[in-house]
């Protein structure tokens, strides 16, 4: 039972590396050489070139190697009948929740007040309120942002996430759909994106999206943190508002391009913190993990865990 | 029955607005304003000049307005026999809890080399360890540590810590008593103190003690957190041993003089984070609160709760 392992702009060294130690059972193939397609099995694939998953006849899941799968819904000739199977592991898990955590943090605490403070050398309190106070909202209600929502809950917070669809979270109010959209913003202070990238969540994040955000809150304005996608974005909107004092901070970890070109003027906006995608990085062994864990079970008759709803887009 | 409060160098306002609206039936006196020194039963005092205290002679109990009770405990004329309360309420553990967390992720999550890149406009994936391989230690187990200790290992990292005497926290590897400090620090990457000022805790947190911190952690070197004590540090070894190299990082909320002075060294080390001594303020809503509550319950004749034990220092 073969793999084929292709990951653009990825070191492909400490994968295969993984996948021969935890699977050494399994012949392992590293695009572009995949050798005779017809024996290729499983295809564990990153932003794929457009023919490579059609040009593989004996193929019976493809794994998405990120937790985002619009690099493979977008692809003209997409087999239509493979099953897709979105990565998700503990790890990947775990790491978002220590992004989403730190970055709202961050903002609650003043870090970028308390900076200013130190490099004047100026001893001076900055009010803080307490979390309690403080309201935070969760775009996106998946693993990732449920577990965000959770967390942020136990640290005090006041937590509400919105969904697509409606879902039911102990401690977490939960908004749906289109029509509950602006009541769940005008309660959030500071808003956590963790949507995928979908015809319906592409440019969700703008102008009027942040107008609609809570303006009575403890501090200077909402704070944005996004570390789902970047096309969800519209970072024209995001500068417009934080210059126009509609938004007092963004975090960013994904963009309309990637890399962040240079001459973005994302980079040296004040406000702004950039990070590059980096918020749950996949690593080898926890994603090999999950996806050999998966072949084995589907090899034994067993479901598929994490299919992604083609027609949902995620 | 009648509050005096004193509390040096901070706004009296808000806290008498606190009280009186909290215990309108109860007359408090603003210090130096004592009036007849015989009707003071309860003092709500901070920094208390060395006679204050000596001059009620009817006092009932001592309150420090702040978790550390140092400032009390060395007064030459301390009255022997009044109970003093440290105190804690909800909020104050739960404002410490988030500061910790804070910068143990902003340490673990590589903040500082992030917002070098950001500043060179660099996109380049920094490696990071998963929390999981990160080993905490948190010194100080009371009311403060417990709570942050239990948070940080839900968010997943390898926690310890370390207390005078011997506690038992579940999922906390606990360590106590000087005999055992050395096996602490060799299995901590980062150190999180929260110990009160006593004679024992003085000038602990030294040059010796840094270098026994764990030096084969995932990040370029151990790092210290300290907000519990300023008079537990000792500065100049802090910084030698950051510009050792035995200590990548040290976050500071507390100094051996504070205001911190305007000449210290730490304000513009590259690898120093400073705060004003507000990790966890003070609020006069959480702490009148909680003071009311107790003062209630003792005059029903109830006991008090977290009282300083003088022989122990905290």
């Amino acid at each position: 039972m073969t793999l084929l392992f292709q990951a653009e702009g990825w070191d492909p060294a400490p994968w295969l590396e993984t996948l021969s130690r935890q699977a050494p059972e399994r012949e392992i193939r590293l695009w572009p050489q995949i050798g005779n397609a017809n024996e290729i099995d499983y295809a564990l694939v990153w932003k794929p070139p457009a023919e490579l998953l059609a040009g593989l006849p004996a193929l019976k899941v493809i794994f998405s190697l990120g937790a985002g799968v619009d690099h493979l819904l977008r692809l003209p000739n997409l087999p239509p009948e493979i099953p897709i199977v979105r990565v998700s592991d503990a790890d990947l898990t775990q790491r978002m929740s220590e992004y989403v955590m730190l970055h709202v943090l961050r903002h609650h605490r003043r870090r970028r007040d308390h900076a200013a403070l130190q490099a004047g050398r100026q001893w001076r309190e900055l009010s803080q309120p307490a979390a309690g106070e403080v309201r935070v909202g969760v775009m996106g209600l998946g693993v990732l942002g449920r577990d965000a929502a959770l967390k942020l809950a136990a640290m005090g917070f006041q937590v509400a996430g919105w969904s697509r669809s409606p879902k039911r979270i102990d401690g977490i109010e939960c908004y749906a759909g289109a029509g509950e959209l602006d009541d769940f913003l005008a309660r959030t202070d500071i808003l956590v994106c963790l949507l995928p990238l979908t015809p319906d969540t592409k440019g969700l994040l703008n102008r009027d999206l942040i107008r609609g955000l809570a303006r009575d809150g403890a501090g200077k304005g909402p704070a944005l943190i996004n570390a789902g996608r970047g096309g969800v974005q519209v970072e024209r909107d995001i500068l417009a508002a934080l210059d126009a004092g509609e938004l007092y901070e963004a975090t960013l970890d994904v963009f309309e391009t990637e890399p962040l070109p240079a001459n973005s003027p994302l980079w040296s906006h004040e406000r702004v913190t950039i990070t590059p995608h980096d918020a749950a990085p996949s690593t080898p062994a926890g994603i090999c993990g999950a996806i050999l864990k998966q072949i084995e079970s589907f090899e034994r008759g067993g479901a598929l865990d994490n299919l992604v709803d083609r027609r949902r887009g995620y």
